[in-house]
């Protein structure tokens, strides 16, 4: 199970990353090396054609990916996205989105994952990405 | 010379995007194929540390992209951004970042582009990102 | 299932793409949208250290990509890579690697999947990749 | 200036990654952080169309990026790609292939930079990459 509470994730990522606030982001859930979030269809992410905004799924996808990075490592405020690569894959229906993240790797100095970004309720993602988190050197290894 | 004035994109963005207008990106410069544009660093973009987020600079980056597209393309609001890799390469100081953006193919349906991102008067990048655009197919090609 | 059988698609592969008989790339199993495929470590893609060659994970990667768009499309060999993402994980031991492809998107004119290549027998992936295929036009809509 | 020379990285490369010969890449230029490449355009890489192998120019592109960081840190043979994004931009010539890779950050545990691909002769990329290097840590920092 996650090293991390949901209630203890929240409270990082509220008191550390004020756009999560903004975007209307929050944990659902959270396992070893998983984590599941929504991302809420607020009027500001809201692109010509009623579509959630490219950069609110980058955000919901990078804050899943940190998500996935502490259930393992616990509360390391420090571990920083190093790159990210997203795909959009389809339109957006204008309600939330799920973000599905998972690690593939959690080495001692880098952590590496994807996230499945799916329309709630619909099985086809609206986009796809990939990413690696830098872990601060001054940590026991996991 | 670009096919779309500074005021022209702006205009095309702040309604399109709103999430422009929250982060407080503002465009510089369009040439032919390239764009700079301006995040100021405002603080609802700040992580831990006190240092610009990584959605912000996406956002930025992905506004620079699609203005060194609409440079060449002219004003069409529907061309859409399908893929983004971004490489955070620094940590940037709280102070506005610049954009650089320059397409390095315009097809009839997709073109690609790389931005480089600099914390403002500082010559090494905060961040590196390319990107893919799909073009809407009735248009005329380029 | 699979549009096109694994006897049909390996003739399609060592006809086009001669470095696929270099690499040693044989097919596995094709399903709907799903392909497997292995590399055998031969010699020639050893890096120093007894690890395999990067460009020959790269090259299984495509081709297994390839296989899982054409497993949906049928043999059409002008479809091409427009874009891959890949992140080396492990160093993969000098045995067979095994490449598990599955599209997430298959559009018009865009193909979108992921591929996770593991050394044959363990369960840690040695990398993942991402690839986006260009679909020609000419062909009825799948 | 580079602080490896063309004859020493040839040497290291040709050592350690047997896949150079095959693919006929050769050194031109160091600098520092930067690097000049050729592939020659041999057979085996050849698609249908007459096209350059995708693995091909991938093989190109790491090779030059691992280039460009050792000439900024010298012969170090186990820095080790651990990304890579391709972007394939027009089809290329069959004919030689020109690598300019050069880097955008050298820290000292990570070097990111990209590539652009040229067919030799023409001045619009064939294709254009970014990748990151792992370097030991138990060297001296840059």
């Amino acid at each position: 199970m996650s090293v991390v509470s949901v209630a203890e994730f929240d409270r990082i990522v509220r008191a550390g990353l004020p756009l999560v606030t903004v975007f209307g982001i929050e944990t659902l859930e959270l396992g070893p090396g998983t984590a599941r979030l929504r991302l809420s269809g607020a009027r500001e992410h809201v692109r010509p054609g009623g579509t959630v905004a490219g950069p609110a799924l980058f955000a919901l996808a990078d804050v899943a990916l940190y998500a996935a990075v502490l259930s393992r490592i616990g509360p390391v405020e420090l571990a920083v996205t190093t790159s990210m690569t997203i795909n959009f894959l389809r339109k957006p229906a204008p309600r939330p989105v799920i973000a599905e993240a998972r690690l593939l790797k959690l080495g001692r100095r880098l952590a590496y994952g994807e996230v499945l970004l799916l329309s709630d309720g619909e099985a086809d993602p609206v986009a796809h990405a990939t990413g690696t988190y830098s872990i601060p050197p001054d940590r026991p290894s996991p």
